[in-house]
């Protein structure tokens, strides 16, 4: 340390918001360049590569090929594609001198599809793998968190090519395998949460995230081990009830009701018999639809219960790929049946409106809904029986208490930082790149792929983010950048000359170790060894005239006298050096 | 290889000239993406992280610490050091989302200068180095020959910060050291050919140059070993010779002799009693010159051999940092001592203008030069008693057969490509960036800095070029995608299983080893094998039922038969794996 590239700092930068942004920069990992671009000192290096070898081994070991992209790129594949255009602002786009256009890959299925149908033409080349581990470049509105989210990153992403569906399920289960043991080895506590392609369906996708209360990703789990993207939960249904004996629906005046609140506010005190909540209405919000390079907006009626919000986010995914807005003011204009406060399914079936709703709404539920006309609402309006709808969505809000759609108890919502994402793409690429191999009949086959990421260098934040305390980082052993960290504490020769021959020793016996040379006091010392957080402190001090140092565990803090003679061989089994 | 991502190609690409990119395209290394970007297919992959390995060790091992910059940097550094605006072209601008002014980093100067003077202060923390393997950008007018001058390419590049002139030499020391041991690993042909930092002076800087007779680079080299760029040629002065007995300078009218030629001519038809060629003249060439970053244009008169011309580039480079043009017609019109064809060292001295003058031009030389007025001419005008320059400059044209400046013979031109550079840059930009120590006394100290850079994507290239046949590449042992290339030769269970099991065992004794396990021909795989260029290639074929395999050495043919049950022994000890 006495001649590393270092210089820990006391304070916190100014611009630093959680704790993992703090202490790379406290300890001397990171240094920003600008917004959400950083520099890689030699301590941080040394982390990022011991994980992006995990990561190489991981993915060699499932029989993925690493091969390597440029980070500058024509326009041409990602014009095919649309995603140019469909990046929008977060694309970093650039002209070279003869006007050409470029830009900075923000994620390379473009470039896998070409490399692929360039080089392989016959059914006996697949299935292929192939990764690499590269930087990505994604102009984020709001960069933050340091290298959490990061303009300018580290990614591995990986591609699978398969002749059939059951070819690529299996390449999907060998990638998310391949992450289920990158995580565990990096000693991350993280959930594999179920991600929803939405529409398109059938395509399987999870996430993994990391658990962190400062993570930008919301989830939801139970107590039995469930967990999804809000946008994925799907809601358990009711059984079909027979509709038998239950009462007729009846029209209600209802003045001045255009809300669920009003709305039970009235009934309750109409004198009907019975009390009404929210929950006993059925709430129809109308948006427009249109296929994604269409110009024809089409209406869709989405019902659910009274008692919840459409969530927007949800809707669209469940609607993907085509394009979901509002209605506006001329939109009502234009089609008088809707009347606002009042829309009730009887409009929307006359009229041709395609109406899906929440899964509560069952066969043989009764609901309380708009009769079409300003001030009047219906009751007993029984699903099946007086309105069918043209199916069912998940579009409704997802809310904590909310049952898990397997069973395993309520509910709660978490937050997390997204680490690792596998997804079925299925054929979008290899349509729109024409991707076929020869089959053994001679006709084409389209190829059906895989895509998973990685976020390397994010993993160095979400480590930090998850294993630290108040005086600094923890490294899992293996990851951080040393295995041992040796500090000199004492200023005579014979301390300094213990250090440095126990350092060598160590070093030969292949144990990655930091020694503190520095003229510099015991208590600075110690403070940077906690701040830098290699897992294994050693002591060289004052003990070593009776043949002791000290080796103290960075995370637990528990110390230990070890006589010198012993101390290697002690150390190279801790640390699992062989 | 059966499931290896390559597919070699029996065509050269259409727009490949040299033979390094044809091959590394054949042979399934790199493929291009746009003009001078390329992707790394696996083969590539391997032997470029093989050459980043062998660069990596030994700059770790002259104390230099790995960092890493972002490509993707904000303008302001560069526009400090003026570099936005003088890189021109070359470099890659782009705006982000909130209109801010980026590039790609071409080089970094700029932000290695500004990480050491945000962790440093004191003048005990240097002297440090620092290094990155990092990708680089530069908007080429001509990418060309593949990966050899690509517009993205990989480059080690580190800079030293040290107190003292000593110890920015010690640095450069230890980087040159560094730079053979590289290139000598990599078994290249190279030679340290001296470059010039130009009127700065004092600056040392070399060039690593690999011998390629498709390099774009120039240079001249003696029998004796001296190798420079053409700008770093130095001219060997004559001896001054006494004036003393010299005949008087004449003055001639010599009409219609405004051109070397005529006047030689007319000379010798004139009847003076001697012969003379070019090479007695005295040319006087005008230019004008002007600091960096003034606006005042000066004249100055470069006196050269009439033999030869004056070479523009080494004119430029023994000038630097100032600016050079030709006069234009208003020049002229503006000095009218100035006369066309005729100038002479007298109406330079009498205007005061500085004239600086060939080695060749030493004192008690005598010239045939003009006399400053149409038609007339001076002949016996001599060096030190008529005229007496300013001094000398390095300006003349070198021509092959003149003599090396160390007595090393006659000077030939040759071809390489640029493969390193070393180069003490002094303060230049330690001044621009005020990057001072404190030191001992209390005082700032500016710190002195060298650049030192390695082509690490070229430097694939450049084995590639220099080491081939007609049958394809030839990688020195330890840099290929493998060192051992198993072809199983017949299609018999037996055959395949033993090639497989020497594979296994290789790969098991820790033998980098390509095993061809192709449902292939024998043709098909011995061109394959020829063309990857593995160093050392197996063929298990018949032979095996005698217990026998064959060992074939890429680079000479040679083959010889090894028993089996000694070929992995055998291959171990060839491959230097232990």
């Amino acid at each position: 340390m006495s001649s590393l590239f270092l210089r820990t700092l006391r304070e916190d930068p100014a611009d630093a918001e959680v704790p993992s942004h703090k202490l790379l920069v406290r300890a001397g990992y990171v240094r920003r360049v600008a917004p959400g671009i950083y520099s890689w000192l030699p301590l941080g290096l040394r982390v990022l590569r011991n994980i992006e070898r995990v990561v190489r081994e991981e993915m060699d070991a499932i029989g993925a090929q690493e091969i390597q992209f440029p980070a500058l790129l024509p326009r041409e594949p990602y014009e095919a594609t649309n995603r140019w255009t469909e990046y929008g602002p977060n694309l970093f786009r650039l002209k070279d001198r003869r006007g050409g256009d470029y830009l900075l890959g923000p994620t390379h299925e473009e470039l896998f599809t070409q490399v692929v149908k360039g080089e392989y033409a016959s059914y006996k080349d697949y299935p292929v793998m192939l990764y690499q581990i590269q930087n990505k470049y994604r102009d984020e509105a709001r960069p933050r968190a340091g290298i959490l989210r990061g303009r300018e990153f580290l990614m591995k992403d990986s591609y699978s090519f398969d002749l059939t569906d059951e070819g690529l399920a299996e390449s999907y289960r060998l990638h998310r395998d391949a992450y289920v043991r990158i995580f565990d080895r990096l000693g991350l506590e993280y959930v594999v949460v179920k991600a929803t392609s939405g529409a398109m369906g059938g395509s399987a996708s999870e996430e993994f995230l990391a658990v962190a209360p400062t993570g930008e990703d919301t989830y939801v789990r139970s107590p039995g081990g469930y967990a999804a993207n809000v946008e994925a939960v799907t809601t358990p249904a009711p059984p079909a009830r027979p509709v038998d004996g239950l009462p007729a629906a009846q029209a209600h005046h209802t003045p001045d009701t255009p809300t669920i609140e009003t709305l039970v506010d009235f009934l309750n005190g109409a004198g009907l018999g019975r009390t009404f909540t929210a929950a006993d209405t059925l709430k129809n919000v109308l948006v427009k639809t249109r296929a994604p390079g269409s110009g024809e907006w089409t209406l869709l009626g989405v019902g659910v219960p009274g008692d919840r919000e459409v969530d927007m986010k949800r809707l669209e995914v469940a609607l993907e790929p085509a394009e979901v807005a509002l209605l506006d003011e001329a939109d009502f204009a234009a089609h008088p049946f809707l009347v606002k406060g009042y829309i009730g399914p009887s409009a929307l079936a006359a009229n041709g409106v395609r109406f899906l709703v929440d899964p509560r709404i069952a066969p043989g539920t009764a609901w309380v809904t708009g009769a079409d006309k300003p001030d009047h609402h219906v009751v007993d309006l029984v699903c099946g029986r007086d309105f069918t709808p043209d199916g069912t969505i998940e579009a409704a809000e997802v809310r904590e208490g909310d049952p898990a759609p397997d069973g395993s108890g309520p509910l709660e919502a978490a937050r997390g930082i997204e680490i690792g994402h596998v997804f079925q793409l299925g054929r979008k690429y290899a349509d729109a790149a024409q991707l076929d191999a020869l089959g053994a009949d001679g006709k084409p086959v389209r190829i059906t792929m895989g895509s998973y990421g990685v976020g390397v260098s994010r993993l160095v934040g979400v480590i930090a983010e998850q294993s630290h305390d108040e005086s600094g980082l923890i490294w899992p052993r293996g990851i951080g950048p040393a295995d041992v960290h040796v500090v000199v504490a004492g200023k005579s020769e014979e301390i300094a000359a213990g250090g440095e021959r126990l350092a060598a020793e160590l070093d030969a016996a292949g144990v990655r170790v930091l020694l503190d040379d520095r003229k510099a006091s015991p208590g600075v010392k110690f403070a940077d060894a906690e701040l830098i957080g290699v897992p294994t402190i050693v002591v060289v001090g004052r003990g070593l005239a009776n043949g002791v140092v000290e080796v103290k565990d960075r995370r637990s803090g528990e110390r230990q006298e070890i006589a010198v003679d012993a101390v290697v061989e002690h150390l190279v089994e801790l640390t699992g050096t062989r």
